[in-house]
């Protein structure tokens, strides 16, 4: 019973402060828009195929950094640095797997099918013909023709959304909207976060509206606690969904027992553990039935470790919808 | 007098924080091999050329934002915003008034002749047919045909040096670098310094090595002032080479007199001020000599204001260079 008024008054705390950080998020550009395609998309896909077969999975893929605004006009922020690398390689596995992917990333980093080209692809691949044409360098041939075709297909199959966001405040309310248009799928849904999302902010309204000035001494900022929204994503936004999140730490010693902590604190189904300098060789997926280690299968070139955990999340993903139709 | 001793006071402390922020910076990664691509870069573009015509001036063009690391295994860090397209345009002018540049610019910014393409190039210019090769789109051909054959062309001719950099660290002991190999150059030596220079940082070694625990409460952070490097860049690194340092301001009632204060503290030859939201239509020179607003043609479609501050700047530039000669 105390335990319970406990976790009733930190509950209360954490409505508080959702409530809070959108109060002060700037309005989402675009929201109509963006509702409209998140609707068609989802109706698309959650339809009966024409051969009566059932109706694709839908996971939302989470990917790169947020970023924190120090200024309302905005030339500082802090950024949680993330290529993107692993939500655009998990992206193509959901793909391969049957899945349609909502491909939730941070404006410029990394996209499905494109993670084997160079950074600047269009002035490292291409070349001039001496007839004044272009074309592409014989090496990058291969990793050009994946990028633009396999890219292109998922779009054109409408099996791949892609919405983009940098700051803080846009990330959050696009995973709100998201999560409360995928409500209908119930288990069917699944939400893969593998963003980096910044743990402090500064509440909009409090922010300088100009740039900082740096006149004398030195600068000495506090910032405010995100919210954690995970909480909140389980309990209002998407209860019935799949709901897996990620624990990064450089320190491995504290890794495990963090990630431990996450899955029990925020009721995910899975929390894939990792750590920064491992990252593309081992993951770990902590559940409440134990821990599972994955490894990149290092006897195929090319392989990712991402192949192996969607394949496992899959499966998972599979005995839980079922676990959910054998209840009704 | 007593202002004199004023003055040395202030140089001991700068000197002593110039001191305090490179050795508290992590070593430069390649150091020798950059050293040895600017050496040659400099002495190809510096002899004179074969029909005896003057050698070429160099320009040092920064661009970009520097990043703050908050941590040593960085995960978090501060950025300033800066898309780079100053500075790239700005390299396209000085390639084209007979400048060979060292293009200093942060890593994944906007490149020279790249300005006019989309965020995504590989994927938004280019389609398959139905034969399955690869094209570029008729609306894209002229951006894409401009990015890489004049690109191509700057390298390939030897006029173009790229070096990119990410955290402030790296941008500081570049600059650093590259002034003190330019040096040779005397007033023939030009500095553009378009990049968007962290004013604050945090020293390297009072850094936290692991990722900051977001465990409870908010999150308070002091730091430190960079050290004004422009004097000692004017002072001790190039004394003798032309040098243009930018302003940025958000709020238009302080541009003026910051972009004079520079102009006097840091001993420029002149000061663009430019306000964020108007930053491509107009720009104001500020020099000892008085200000010079500089407007983009509007009468001529996709002309920008770089064309007419390049012409500027390259014309006080060559007077520079006289009255020295002159001297001599």
């Amino acid at each position: 019973m105390g335990s319970n008024c406990i976790s009733e008054d930190s509950q209360e705390t954490v409505d508080r402060e959702v409530k809070k950080f959108f109060d002060s998020a700037p309005p989402l550009k675009n929201h109509p828009c963006i509702s409209e395609k998140l609707k068609n998309f989802i109706e698309q896909n959650s339809q009966l195929s024409g051969n009566g077969t059932s109706c694709r999975k839908i996971v939302c893929v989470t990917s790169g950094g947020t970023t924190v605004p120090l200024e309302q006009r905005c030339v500082r922020y802090i950024d949680n640095f993330s290529s993107g690398h692993r939500g655009a390689a998990s992206t193509e596995y959901f793909l391969k797997a049957g899945y349609a992917v909502i491909y939730l990333h941070r404006r410029g980093t990394c996209q499905p099918y494109c993670r084997s080209l160079p950074d600047d692809p269009l002035l490292e691949c291409f070349e001039f013909t001496n007839e004044g044409n272009i074309q592409v360098q014989r090496s990058q041939c291969e990793a050009v023709r994946k990028a633009i075709m396999d890219h292109h297909a998922a779009l054109a199959a409408g099996f791949l959304l892609k919405l983009p966001f940098t700051t803080i405040f846009e990330y959050l309310q696009l995973l709100q909207l998201i999560a409360i248009s995928m409500r209908s799928l119930g288990p069917a849904a699944m939400f893969y976060l593998s963003a980096a999302v910044s743990d402090f902010y500064v509440p909009w309204d409090s922010m300088a509206e100009h740039k900082i000035q740096s006149a004398s001494g030195p600068l000495d900022m506090s910032l405010a606690q995100v919210p954690k929204m995970l909480s909140v994503l389980r309990r209002d936004w998407a209860p019935m969904a799949f709901c897996i999140s990620f624990k990064l730490e450089t320190d491995p010693g504290i890794l495990l027992e963090k990630a431990s902590m996450a899955l029990n604190k925020y009721k995910m189904h899975a929390v894939v553990a990792n750590e920064l300098s491992t990252r593309k060789e081992v993951v770990v997926v902590v559940t409440g039935s134990g821990n599972t280690c994955i490894r990149r299968d290092k006897s195929q070139a090319g392989s990712d470790v991402e192949s192996p955990l969607i394949d496992l999340l899959a499966d998972m993903h599979s005995a839980f919808a079922r676990s959910f139709s054998a209840q009704v």
